[in-house]
């Protein structure tokens, strides 16, 4: 049972039919079950659709139940070698996306109980359901690790505008007082301080007076240029902390890669940064001949199909296509189908050239393959008598 | 009448002058009647000009309907071998710009029916003719392409911003609806939430309590945060795929000038990431002698006409001029003027040195063209004897 | 007693523990004196608890009081060669943290005096009292760096929007004054025009003739375009600054290794800017067994213990480790933990291949004693036979 | 006296003390001109103080104007060969900045022949005045450069966000117009949809209704993302065109320099990128002995003085100093002071390291320069023995 609650619930890459499905299911019972509670703290909205909406919210919460428990039946089927199932269990439940799940039924637990939640529980509860997304985006991972790498120029960023928000709230305060009852105190400032540092400008406190006017222009413009401060750590951050994640997976898969095994390290570890992952699913036309060939492609896993002049063949994993269009700078001479669920290394035109041009070694078993390629087709031109 | 047709409505580089009227003519007919389209909106605003108005729409609508005919019978003209001219009329009607074309002129079928389109569809079929702009814009293509691109990234960034806005919203409807009808529902709070953190900021919906004003300044620094994330994604991916279109088209181009001819893919694929393509007018000065020079030009297509101390001759696709500048840090020491529409591949000062440091043949090519060129103007310095 | 003061306010990077609890101590007095000044300005803020709060501030007052006397106590401890004690001292206080400092306790020392110092002066002193956590957040200097480095182009950024401004302005007086009275006179409208081009938008100014806001319109979209330039020299400029910090303090620690010895001064400058600087607390675990390896650590100072198959050891100053994984691309084979307080440097995976790609004497020094580890780890693969 | 007026309203870049003082007035006078027109819109602005505003208003127009002329014969004392003094001044007076300064002296001329300005007219060319001080920031010129090169892609972003105002305001106006006057018409709702997609949301003009709301937000979100187009493709735009002029700049002075005369075009071209231009006024400590090195210096002209353990000595043009620190890591062994104005070529540590380790020629030079001024200063390290 192990192997089938896997197959539902785990987190493989290639996950089976059953555990789309499943995962749609939940999704969609997730986002609906948030959207009720959301829309049930408006007075009246569910005048004549009452039991509906009960019936279905009740639904939802039995099935998130459900995923509860299997999650917990399938920690326990994948513990550790020495693990007792329960310790298994726990560490499930202890970790982000256990409470996150947890968080998600505990009405369902409680209200079993006594009906004794009180309404405003429920909506945070129904609400707080939304985090079980996070387990389907990895972004919100990449970005608690980039706050983190980042936290010592994020937390300056910070303090530079906490100091203007301060200086900027004292001065206004001073010059507004007599005549703006919005400037009355520091704090009130503030309010104003920060939200026209952060150019959002409500406009609910705005200063009166010449003075105020004045001091009021400068802090708008300086809110301007330390907007740049903490927006381009974090940009600039998760930009670098996708291309890092990226390289590393990468680099793993290269390795699986046969005609890779060749290369030194340091050469796969230089490929590595070009290349890109790319998933085909079964059908899926790669290229067609005649358009114009922008990138070629190595085989991580999966099949293809090859339909050009030289009749049709077809490549695994381990082979590469799309390389003649790069050499030759001419149209795409074949057709290309993946016959199964694909994972492709991309490399583009620039980056090709940039790579071959300093290995030789590779290059040349990519032109002697793309040569017989095209010694098949009848295509072989006078210009790849002398290679590069 | 194939030939005629693709010289009206054909995406030629280089249109002939007909072609060009009938462009301006069909965007001001276009810009013109959206504008009647929008302006119809408001109320009174034709009083008194209400014939000349319909007549021009009219009239516009009239041109628009002509130009989906013609290229209707383009697409007929320029159809595919044994594919019948129904098929290729099929083919261009339902294509994004034929579904455009079609929308623009919809008033007009329908209103020949039996003036039987209500006031509103009139408005939106006026406004939608916009679109037919599109067509001369890639901009617009180029922003699709990266929305495909990136759209995990994008995605991503949007579910971090929904989690903050939904965490928002549920704090401040807590600590706001007491007291501020305005926050008296979770989705009314989420509006403001929303509002905030892409710093708009219209303040319909302001927090008036101290702590949500304490929880407001943390969303408004929150958003300028998040801000950075979609909109570097954007920026970074638009400049990115500009950058590679550009050495696309630039590779392919290189392959016309016999100049290049000699050099190894590898070389052309580093030459052409550095190249920048430009067009030239009949009659347009490209350098005048003095000026300083921070480029040289390679031929594409075309004539230029210099004019120096060593006389006046013609350069034609495929040569090359500027490059004495370069080398020997002068002024420019002739004038060239486009004789012809030329087509232009310009290398920057930086760009070159940066390329003849690693290309001593490269170099000498240019190096002999220029001594002989400097040779005959009686200006070889003693320094070009010594060649890098 | 000059050594125990400078184990508490001097600014070594390895403070001792009493150090530590100085420094919280103050920073947690600093910010309540801070919070108290500035709540001070709320009418009626302390009804019922005016009694302990004076208590509070008067405490404050009196710790802050004490870290000034302490520093100047320090500051003549600290006295150069030759240097009178009063002369140490007077240089510690016309610093800028000593004036800091001392605008901290001014309220002290005037009110001992005669408690003559009006409401409002206590009010600013409180407030600048935030000043003195400058001395813990080395951002602002930093952002004083670059806005000197980048003032030309600053100011450049700034006479564009100030033009654009009084442009904008000007217009809009025309186009509104006479039904508008918020845009009476230019001076009005230049707080409307730099409200928007800041992209602030209050709402209290407002185009309100057609004429008005299609001009506000395009004044909006300049604003925004504007934007950019301000924000993007100080974000460049701050993250180039933050760059060239990290290259120079690891350049000097660079060769604190013994194991750089060996490199050229222009491979040293080369592996130094990819170096990262980073610090472990006695007993962190800087790596953990079967964890995916994504960089190796040179050991600056400190100890640490790698335990793995190979048994138990000890590393120290001029040793790395983490190597394995990044040659082998395998999982971590040990796990590693900070047995005292260390300073490391971390060599990045894509930029260990870059440097070692280029430089085989270090490789071949890293590789030698990856294979004797492995060796003893009996883990020799069948490649690392034949050395990149 | 063409000389005489060179000196006081030439661009020369040293200018003489009379033109230093000379442009002071000339900007003092021109923004408290411009000022006075601007306050002078405000009612009862002047209330009591009247005569002196309007005397110092005649003073300024008065210095105004002297200058137009000054600047008149100057452009004929500056007159090409062959060229009439008359066609030399109508060159300058038809230039863009002889158009600034005659628009700013209008009111003089105007006033003179019958006070027959309106006031509307003073108040326009009295702002007008500011735009002489285009004359001293280049970097309006730059901007208009970067405009005009990204033409392109600055209005193909301006036509997506044209393309979103249309869209949006349409949808809006469908959502909002049974409820909502302020959206009655789609030009009304474009003036909602330009405020909130620049991100400015005044707050005149909301939606009220839900869908309106929701459409709303999306708007918001979207104008967001589109903000980084324009701003990003502006920005970038900027900095490279920064870089390349400081690039041409450089490159031109780097011939200057006769140790650099021994380097190859492309070397050149290579370090000219690396080097920053700097200017010394006479007095200015350019290094202090003891403190951390990091950057090299080169002479471009004037003279420095060196005073270190060595002794003291003059360097001057040609020479360079500052290396010592460099190559051996320490901190600076001397202490530099310029006895002229100097202008200097600065090569940072991280650049100096780049580029010595591809070109031995420089670093031999250098080497044994750094080395025999060792050697005098008996600071021989074993280290310098055997040289990278």
């Amino acid at each position: 049972m192990g192997g089938w609650l896997y197959g539902l619930v785990g987190e493989s890459p290639f996950p089976p039919m059953r555990a789309v499905i499943y995962r749609a299911v939940l999704v969609v019972c997730i986002v609906l079950s948030t959207a009720i509670a959301i829309i049930d703290t408006v007075h009246d909205a569910w005048v004549g659709v009452e039991e509906p909406v009960a019936l279905a919210g009740g639904l939802f919460l039995a099935v998130l139940s459900a995923d509860y428990i299997l999650r917990l039946l399938h920690a326990r089927s994948q513990r550790g070698e020495g693990e007792s199932g329960l310790a298994a269990m726990a560490r499930y439940a202890l970790s982000p996306y256990g409470i996150f799940d947890f968080l998600a039924v505990v009405p369902f637990l409680v209200g079993e109980a006594a009906a004794m939640l009180p309404h405003d529980g429920e909506t945070v509860f129904g609400i707080l359901r939304f985090l079980k997304l996070a387990r389907y985006s990895p972004a919100l991972e990449t970005l608690g690790v980039v706050v983190l790498h980042e936290l010592r120029p994020l937390l300056a960023a910070l303090f530079i505008m906490l100091i203007l928000a301060i200086s900027a709230s004292t001065l206004l305060y001073f010059a507004e007082r007599a005549t703006n009852p919005n400037f009355a105190s520091v704090p009130a400032a503030m309010w104003w301080a920060i939200v026209t540092l952060a150019t959002v400008g409500y406009g609910d406190v705005v200063p009166i007076t010449p003075l105020g006017k004045l001091l009021g222009s400068v802090v708008a413009v300086l809110g301007l240029c330390m907007f740049a401060l903490p927006a381009s750590i974090l940009a600039s951050g998760f930009s670098e902390e996708m291309k890092r994640q990226n390289f590393v997976s990468t680099w793993h898969l290269v390795s699986k890669v046969p005609f890779f095994a060749r290369l030194q390290a340091s050469q796969i570890a230089e490929i590595a940064g070009l290349l890109k992952l790319a998933r085909a699913i079964k059908g899926e036309v790669l290229m067609r001949e005649g358009d114009t060939g922008e990138c070629m492609y190595f085989i991580v896993s999966g099949q293809v199909e090859v339909k050009g002049k030289a009749g049709t063949f077809i490549l695994k994993n381990g082979d590469f296509f799309g390389e003649i269009a790069l050499i030759e700078r001419c149209p795409r001479t074949a057709t290309v189908k993946a016959v199964s669920r694909c994972q492709l290394l991309i490399l583009d035109a620039r980056d090709f050239h940039k790579f071959v041009a300093h290995d030789h070694a590779l290059l040349e078993v990519i032109w002697d393959t793309a040569r017989a390629r095209m010694a098949q087709a009848g295509h072989v031109s006078d210009k790849e008598k002398e290679p590069a």
